[in-house]
């Protein structure tokens, strides 16, 4: 017989865990349905051809591909190579994000959507990473995004969204950072950096590991002459607040006309809604430089100093969502949450409610077929006015019975033995503190479980 | 440029319909948990040796194999026959139903586990069956059980269960049906019935399809005589309430030992909790005979007169839950609910509450830069209210900001224009009347949106 066990980088959800993942992701849903977003769900099953191509060579490796159902064997005798193989063998594969399986679904339902459309999407993806601590094969992304509107505000919208979920959640020391690509683009023609744009920005991405001292040298193994380096150190040692930034960056950028409109896009964000007391910082991060093949317009971060677990989410503008399915210039600005991390930061500052790892409040004792009936009504009773309850199944040893609700964190048990029925009475004994009362029948509904 | 699909048997669920889906699951949900039922989520993908065997062999060819990542080709080439190359080329499948991946949770976290355990899951299984109409390759399957008690309150707690959720949702016409295959293995030997259970089983499942006399011509087929085959139209002929039913199975049956026992058990059944007024009927059903190679006491199944689309839920008790895997005689009972048959049943019958489909209350036009601010304020406002409300992002003509309401379903337009604003008063139109009223801002929350 084998032991059985669960694939390598899957996780199993219990109860405790469940409840408080629902939490986090209630809070999330609730401020995005607020703003008029709506939900969308997709099957975790999409066409190899709709995914293929779309995350890199790297990308296309780590698809979950699904065998094809059916007689394979003849197939699979034509393959001169693993790739083509792969091809003749499967025609579907696990989603790898949610963005492709939305911009997929936009592009077979444009004629009906109305525009700018809002939608966020809730749903475990699947990559055969390799697992390491905190990385997953199984794992939920949380997105929202608005396409077919460049307009600003919709980047206002969704660092308010950002701003109301984290401050709901209580994460302290939260900064939303945010940064443009037109930016990056003038720096890297200030500062006369050869080669392309993502081999600047993917070193300046590695700033937090390895320091600007690091990120020099790997500009100067690159290629990249001293000037350059010169002014890559300025650019990211520019300290103080946004108003400061933000006058260095008209002074350096502002006779570069992408550098100017970023700028003001920049200003735009921090001016139209600033964060209140309270809330997260907006803060702009000129080293901010995520997944840009990808991004064309504003970049966004989010970080806390309390947390360990590196980014709580991201996200930025795009102007071609659809572009890989043949409708070109659909222009759009998403963010995704870290629904893990947020959960591991929530775990580690003891920042759970106590309600999101509530279950049955109260257990009825099973005493014996005469007073069952009885029982069970009044746990059916107890349940229509919204409380947990249950009734043990089995009419075993009290302490028996008591050790389940123990076990099970059920803080009240309620006696209804032959003394009490004949009394009309009921006795509720609370577990944590051991006190003990009698109540009359009519007074239980109110009982404070 | 290929024009993106969907793999068939696979379906998007835009906004509208997710919240009729999450209308249904919360409904099930709440009624879960106030019964003190806990939940679990486990993953897409199980190990093909936990899956496999467990669902005959049609169900093994069914399964939705992975294919490994990695070097596949070499592999492939060892391969003689179809059946060798999967295995050689697959190890994990996606979970065909939500049983099998219970009872290897169960076997894996026996040691932790409060028994009886209460556990109940809603997700998505995956077959790779031939789709038709109302038969999906991709379906949420929503399951309860309780392992490790063989009380029949666990019985009577799961079909008040079911009765709380049809009342709930105000489906018409509901009968929980019920029957026990003790009783079932009474009748067999009382009629003289040669061969496996199931053989029978298999004849009687059809009955609603095929009659009474297509029933008796497909044992005839299988070589029963003509003596069975009259008990066989007896039996199966009971009309009646439940009392007289039960009356019929003690003179016919009580003399088997399987028989009084199951008795007691449907006795028990119909006793303890039956139905209140406008509840749905609880129903002895004697030709109800369900998946039978896997229950081994009572049995459920749910039907609407007024659906057209077959069993709503069903289920059972089980003797050999986890036997599967090393570990034997671990009993329990379930249930199951066919999320979407309950969709389509609520879709027919117009039975979705109005706030079902809720979105966005009122959306404020876009009237440009001077109002923007302000506008954009109220909507926060309103927001923090708890009532959905947006800003158009574009300052486009009122007539298209008017028409996105409109197609989204927004009964409410705001209007906060340069005549407004200095009067520090707001507009608001019901798009659905046509009826436009002017208040004083401060009124704003108060407004009955």
């Amino acid at each position: 017989m084998i032991k059985p066990s669960l694939p390598k980088g899957t996780r199993d959800f219990p109860a405790p865990i469940m409840k408080k993942r629902s939490y986090i992701l209630q809070t999330i849903r609730e401020v995005f349905e607020l703003a008029g977003f709506q939900p969308l769900e997709t099957p975790a099953m999409e066409n190899l051809d709709t995914l293929t191509g779309k995350y890199g060579e790297e990308g296309d490796q780590l698809l979950f591909k699904i065998l094809d159902n059916g007689d394979i064997l003849e197939r699979s005798r034509q393959a001169r190579g693993n790739r083509e193989l792969i091809g003749l063998l499967s025609e579907k594969a696990l989603r790898y994000d949610l963005t492709i399986p939305f911009a997929r679904y936009v592009v077979m339902h444009q004629q009906d959507l109305v525009f700018p459309f809002k939608r966020y999407q809730i749903q475990p993806v699947w990559r055969a990473d390799r697992p390491q601590k905190g990385r997953y094969r199984e794992f939920v992304q949380c997105d929202a995004d608005i396409v077919g509107s460049k307009s600003l505000l919709n980047e206002a919208e969704l660092v308010r969204i950002y701003t109301q979920i984290f401050t709901k959640l209580r994460i302290p020391g939260v900064s939303i950072r945010f940064n443009h690509r037109g930016l990056l683009k003038a720096f890297q023609e200030w500062a006369g950096i050869s080669g392309p744009l993502t081999e600047l920005t993917t070193a300046m991405d590695k700033l937090d590991k390895i320091g600007i001292v690091g990120v020099l040298g790997e500009l100067e193994r690159k290629g990249q002459g001293e000037s350059s380096r010169d002014r890559v150190r300025e650019f990211l040692s520019q300290e103080g607040d946004n108003e400061s930034r933000i006058a260095y960056l008209k002074e350096r950028f502002a006779f570069l006309p992408a550098g100017m409109q970023a700028i003001r896009d920049l200003e735009f964000l921090l001016d139209f809604d600033p964060p209140r007391a309270g809330e997260p910082e907006l803060r702009l991060d000129l080293a901010l430089a995520r997944g840009l093949n990808y991004y064309t317009g504003t970049l966004f971060e989010v970080k806390s100093e309390r947390s360990k677990v590196g980014s709580l989410g991201g996200g930025g503008r795009y102007d071609d969502l659809t572009g890989f399915f043949g409708v070109p210039n659909l222009s759009g600005v998403g963010i995704s949450l870290g629904v893990d991390r947020i959960f591991d930061t929530l775990e580690d500052l003891d920042l759970f409610p106590p309600s999101a790892g509530m279950a049955t409040r109260v257990l009825f004792l099973n005493l014996g077929e005469p007073y069952l009936k009885q029982a069970y009504r009044l746990v059916q009773s107890l349940r229509e006015g919204s409380l947990p309850a249950e009734l043990y199944p089995e009419s075993i040893r009290m302490d028996k019975q008591i050790k389940y609700a123990d076990r099970k964190g059920i803080p009240f048990v309620a006696i209804l033995g032959e003394q009490e029925a004949s009394e009309g009475r009921i006795s509720i004994k609370d577990l944590r503190t051991g006190h003990q009362e009698i109540l009359p029948l009519e007074k239980l509904a109110f009982f404070p479980f």
